[in-house]
């Protein structure tokens, strides 16, 4: 059976470039970058290489980019690492209703401990209203925070618009650039931020390796505390594998960018436009040109997002039904609730998340495949016959 | 040249078992452990497999081990974790004064929220008393953390009696048994302990990786929050490759650990030995026999561990001075200092930490080329020169 990846978010597969360039470091290159001796050497070099890679992908400093364990941890220690840093300046947080659940679980854990967190509200698009975030701006606002896309409805935030304002009122902003470094071009200058998340996977590098761009001057406590590793900012004998992976991926990026982009934007119109036509009561989130390069996030009426997954892993197709966070925990996301979509709707998530191997076969496959699954559906659902016989008698 | 490893406290190869476990998951099998379709399945089953070799080596149950990126994330979720989930009971923690850094700075940032902390001494072995530590405990006490031993000076401490103090006392005890685990016999249940840090990388699994036992019915709150990998416990998609690694590694330990020993403890033996014979005024750090296999700690007056290690690097031979993260700091340890240890003597400190493949041939080496790299820095040293002539005037 011919496989069909359409869950980049959920794992996209390792470069051949980054795998070669693990490989040394998985056999003979084992040394720590923090020893005296030699045997450290040619990792300590790998290692600022692999730093200098990532910064130049984002258009920063390789002094401002600390290596993490991931997205999750660089959302963490933004969060967490700049208002401890600020207590003394003032208890409010300000971010959005459509983060990822590593930025609204640390500004959850964050309340226990006496900060104030706005959750600004966003559009029908899922679009964050800059105006909005000056609005909520008070004189104990240590930090806001609103990611720049989320996978989940492919939706591409004003960040440059937001980061001028926070810039003028003279608060750092954080955004999380998970879902779009790598994917689309990401400038920490343009956007305006002083402090950025990304992780590996997304640009095909490895899991479990990331990163946390802070601009020179921003103040953060550590969130993991120990030795001198990473300027003494994030302690930790360092997942040197992962390092090098990201940074190979990051390298690879910087001239990538732009042909994927090219590639993918033609193949998500395709499916966009094409798959209303092939299935009745199919609804696009997001918003339908400020997206991701390979988003297309749909909700289809009358059928259970996960039954429709099930099948269509049965024939090959690996697709995603909200983020590949929530899927596993059976609940209805908070993103799609903010954006108003009902609870009942929102579980018809379909999301398609392409890379760049997917092609105008995958795009044909898909639109020839699913329809007849949602049909199967359907037709055992009882909602749907009610409102079939309804739409017959009229 | 021939290059001795005698440096694995900081970096110990990958075996052979766990690069070829490792390498599928950086080619073929790229899929997310929370993707709910079948690319994510292999990478599930492999990952529940690592689990239940880590739980094994420590005789813990799967469901009590949390993966995380290494021994210094453990460390510092411990601490953190505990403190925060017992705020309504108390804010007292107790921990030694030999601590690894990761321990240490954690610590630090809770004193700055209003924790205190006592830090017990040791005596010139470096060993805590556990008189001292239940002579410690108040009614606000929430934490006992004692490592089960410390790299920089070897010696293992009496965590089973500290676990017994702790348990009647009805207080959460943690361990850093980073350098024991998969070195010397782990068993949590005969260790009295709830909690325990591990890192894969001191039993020849990759860096960057570790893990906690957190006791089934222990308080924690989680370090970085986010979506439900672990349990809920601890957030962010994992670092596949490092745990499937690590997984390999833990299985592999769990029947090697007793012929490791075996064979490292005549070497280690030999070394303490005969070192004094070759070179005049060495002295050795830590408890002469309660001590890790492999571990060779001393200090060589009048000259700089620093300069010795750069000299035997150059004949090829890879130690370290003081522990791997103190290195390039450049400060005396805290260790040594609270065994007693004047700041001078702890300059001249050389760290032997030996694996698996060395070898008698290897002792051999160091006992012939380390004596006139010491001799010559001693004709360097004006300190060593007054000390000569006193003698000689004697």
């Amino acid at each position: 059976m011919r496989i069909i990846n359409m869950d980049h978010v959920g794992a996209s597969p390792l470069l051949p470039e980054v795998v070669d360039a693990m490989l040394p470091f998985l056999k003979e290159e084992y040394g720590n970058p923090s020893s005296m001796h030699s045997l450290g050497e040619t990792v300590t070099d790998a290692m600022d290489e692999a730093r200098e890679h990532v910064a130049r992908l984002i258009n920063a400093k390789e002094t401002e980019i600390v290596f993490t364990s991931g997205g999750t941890e660089s959302n963490n220690w933004a969060l967490k690492g700049v208002v401890h840093a600020s207590r003394a300046k003032g208890n409010h947080v300000i971010t959005s209703s459509i983060e990822h659940f590593s930025i609204m679980h640390a500004a959850k854990a964050l309340e226990t401990q006496g900060i104030d967190v706005t959750r600004l509200p966003v559009d029908k698009y899922g679009v964050v209203d800059p105006q909005e975030v000056e609005k909520a701006i008070t004189s104990k606002t240590v930090l806001i925070s609103v990611m720049h896309a989320n996978n989940e409805i492919g939706t591409i935030q004003p960040i440059a618009d937001i980061g001028r304002i926070a810039r003028e009122k003279g608060i750092p902003f954080h955004t999380d650039a998970v879902a779009t470094t790598g994917v689309i071009p990401v400038d920490v200058q343009d956007l305006n931020v002083d402090l950025l998340s990304l992780a590996a996977n997304p640009f095909y590098g490895p899991h479990g390796v990331g990163a946390l761009y802070v601009r020179k001057g921003t103040k953060i406590s550590p969130l993991i505390d120990g030795g001198i590793q990473e300027g003494g900012m994030r302690a930790g004998t360092e997942n040197v594998l992962g390092i090098i992976g990201m940074g190979k991926a990051a390298e690879i990026a910087v001239g990538e960018v732009e042909s994927r982009m090219s590639h993918l934007i033609p193949l998500r119109d395709r499916l966009m436009k094409e798959l209303p036509g092939t299935i009745e009561e199919v609804a696009l989130v997001g918003h339908p040109t400020m997206r991701l390069p390979g988003n297309v996030s749909v909700l289809v009426k009358y059928v259970e997002g996960e039954s429709m997954l099930l099948f269509l892993d049965m024939e090959g197709v690996k697709i995603a039904s909200g983020s590949a966070c929530i899927s596993r925990s059976l609940k209805v996301s908070h993103v799609m609730l903010a954006m108003g979509i009902d609870a009942g709707s929102a579980q018809g998530s379909l999301l398609f998340t392409m890379g760049k191997d997917n092609t105008h076969e995958d795009i044909a496959d898909v639109l020839r495949i699913l329809p007849p699954i949602v049909q199967r559906l359907r037709d055992m659902s009882p909602l749907y016959k009610k409102t079939s016989k309804q739409k017959l008698a009229v």
